[in-house]
């Protein structure tokens, strides 16, 4: 076998047989395929695509490269859910707890923020205490004490993902479907879960931009998920506005505890429920349609409408928040030290931004409070960065409203002048409010679910 | 600029600019960009192709990597041709003394055989004695006493192509037509040509298989040699079947010599003269009209039609001959010899293939006899490889002739019983006998002439 036959093979749109794939991504990872070959080869993909079985074979290969994670069998199945990545995107918080009080096992691996999007792993690490990062052990006994686990991936998990991700970002061959598939699947299926629900996000602050770039993805997972013999589910969302009101890393985990603890507020020191905050309906709505699909994955209910009546009622009777203390508990979190910074942990310097004129908001641009949260030390431009836990944005109105001049459209908190300076401006950047426009909802954030194609 | 920028840009379908392109050339000679990067650059030029003005700043780019020869400039406009490659094509060796015996300035550097296609410094290398390959200078002088002089390419002329070419090899984007004019005139310009004629050949013993595509390539060659204001024609030629009668190295220089000297046969030895030689009309034909362009481009006639008969009177009068003769003693070939070989020099095991059947040839299959002359040593599969000078093929028909059973088709050359058996059944299967089909010829070799699009 010839690594220039089988780039010549894809560039003129054949498909790869599971033996081509083996002996591109083994020869890579050991060195006897050069990056040269590995990065055309790339590029052809990005052009030619891939079919799900082929993509799935890609998968696989990528999977035997590393460790995989044993779990407790007598638990399976294992379902987890993955996002493409969204501004205020505090979902798994509230939904890894409320899945595991629907009894599906959740093995979650979390990544950290870049760029405009946040990261759960960053959000963990606003917990006092909280260990965000537990060796495999460690992981599968919190799963079997709690119902879930949260942790950072592994570097033994999937290296190949690690070093195909490097040469895909400096070659342009990041956008790629297929690709995108192959790496999101591997690291789920190693990590141990059995199934996945995907939410792809679309939208102004999300990776796809459109819906129809959005549903392709979507089906490329779904697809390839078949071809792995794996469930896997895709939910299409919309992230053109932040999703909720908090953008932040204590900030967010503030605001999945309000949902969690919202039966129990005087416990959570919360001065409305959450149910009855506007602001939250998003992020409510779209955590509970992820995690019924989670729930139906598990064969914990029968349809998702009936998983949808099931969390709702977890979510409302206090076992969600209960588990997610457990969690904390389990991972060596202080609960106390957590609600004792409810309402009241905020980075020092602070402004208010508001409306400078009577109307209706028409856009809060998700992708420029993202990067006003990167400005203020939310998020990372490099991987390298420190984020800072305290900082972030509070959004007081949403897409939709009707707000006059000189409301507050939102609140900035920041650790320094110059973060300030940068974050406020570039928040103030992402609302449009328009004078001649009528009060209307975005309407529903969940556009598609898409599952067993073919 | 960074590299990936100019990555993704190309990928989406942009055009670079000169900047653009000299940064990402330079820097893949000084080594500040990686071959992963230029690999995945090369494949999405496969897929995007680029604007004749994009091909001409690469081209511009190319030719700066390295020396330019140096000619003596009162001798300008200087022309060359170039050929795609074919099997049988010893076009050069006759067009060179030719077009110098009309007046034109020849700096012709040429290449040596590589896979079914022969080359003319090859050839050149069976004439005894001959240096086919001159220093600069000797290179200059020679043009400047004969009209013509003969080399192959210096290691100091485009160094960037041999970069570039190496890893399009293995990255699978040989096959680029943007890639392949950047390479074919960035050299031809470096060794000091003004104008060049290109014979862009197409059928099985060609690179290019379709008339599409040919045509696509011979675009692209005449319209990136405006945007660099160096005139181009490119002329379309068939390579189904061989050109001529010899497939070989001497017996390639024979042939030539054949047409060459058709004038003044006794000296060169001929039984008959090449004009009547059916075999030959071919090659005549071909080298005609490609010539006549070299002529059109130095201005020594006012039309094609005036310059293929200047040229036709100048092979006939004895003197294109006499230029060769030149050329093969001011580089230190020795006549005397050369004559001595025609139609004795010949290696010695030999072997005919008879017809199987009576009926017309129908197909003799350049590429299969290309690889049968490799088998022989008249070629190489790896450039590392000797040729052998007296092996080869002697064709004793053309497609549409009538044959009957047992008639001699060809016979072959050998230096050993393994390349000889080899070489013979390769051969064998190179010709297509119909019983059922009337005689008639394949038509004009030539397919179209292209020049000064737009």
């Amino acid at each position: 076998m010839r690594a220039t036959e089988i780039l010549s093979h894809k560039r003129d749109g054949g498909t790869l047989s599971a033996e081509q794939l083996r002996f591109l991504i083994r020869g890579y990872l050991d060195g006897s395929i050069p990056e040269y070959q590995v990065s055309a080869w790339l590029m052809a993909v990005y052009f030619r695509g891939m079919t799900g079985e082929e993509t799935g074979e890609l998968t696989r290969e990528m999977i035997a490269s590393g460790d995989s994670i044993a779990l407790d069998p007598a638990r399976r199945p294992y379902v987890d859910k993955h996002s493409t990545g969204g501004v205020g995107d505090k979902v798994s918080l509230v939904l890894a707890p409320l899945a595991a009080a629907c009894g599906v096992s959740v093995p979650m691996m979390s990544g950290r923020a870049l760029g405009h999007t946040g990261g759960t792993l960053d959000k963990l690490d606003a917990i006092p205490g909280y260990l965000s990062v537990l060796d495999p052990e460690r992981f599968a006994a919190v799963i079997g004490e709690v119902g879930f686990a949260m942790t950072g991936q592994s570097e033994r998990i999937v290296p190949a993902d690690r070093k195909l991700y490097a040469l895909r970002d400096v070659t342009a061959t990041v956008e790629s479907i297929p690709l995108i598939t192959a790496s999101i699947l591997s690291k789920k299926f190693a990590e141990g879960a059995d199934a996945l629900v995907m939410d792809v996000k679309c939208g102004r602050g999300a990776f796809m931009k459109t819906p129809e770039d959005a549903r392709a993805l979507a089906e490329s997972l779904v697809r390839t998920g078949a071809a792995l013999e794996r469930k896997v589910v895709a939910v299409l969302t919309r992230m053109d506005e932040p999703l909720g009101a908090m953008v932040g890393n204590f900030l967010e985990v503030e605001e999945s505890c309000r949902i969690l603890a919202a039966p129990e507020k005087p416990a959570a020191g919360f001065d409305r429920p959450a149910f009855e905050d506007a602001r939250l309906a998003d992020l409510i709505e779209v955590t509970l349609h992820l995690t019924a699909w989670m729930i139906v994955l598990a064969g914990k209910a029968p349809s998702r409408d009936a998983a949808l009546a099931l969390a709702r009622e977890r979510l409302l009777d206090g076992s969600a928040y209960r588990a997610f203390c457990a969690n904390v508990e389990a991972q060596g979190g202080s609960l106390k030290d957590l609600e004792a910074g409810f309402g009241t942990r905020r980075a020092p310097l602070t402004e208010e931004i508001c409306a400078g004129t009577d109307g209706v908001i028409t856009e809060i641009d998700a992708y420029r409070i993202g990067m006003a949260g990167v400005d203020l030390g939310v998020g990372r431009n490099r991987a390298e960065d420190d984020v800072e836990p305290d900082v972030g944005i509070e959004l007081f109105a949403k897409c939709g409203e009707r707000v006059r001049a000189g409301t507050p459209l939102c609140r900035v908190y920041a650790v320094s002048n110059d973060a300030l300076r940068a974050g406020r401006e570039r928040a103030a950047q992402a609302f449009v409010i328009d004078p001649g426009a009528g009060a209307e909802s975005l309407g529903p954030r969940v556009i598609e679910e898409l599952h067993e194609l073919e």
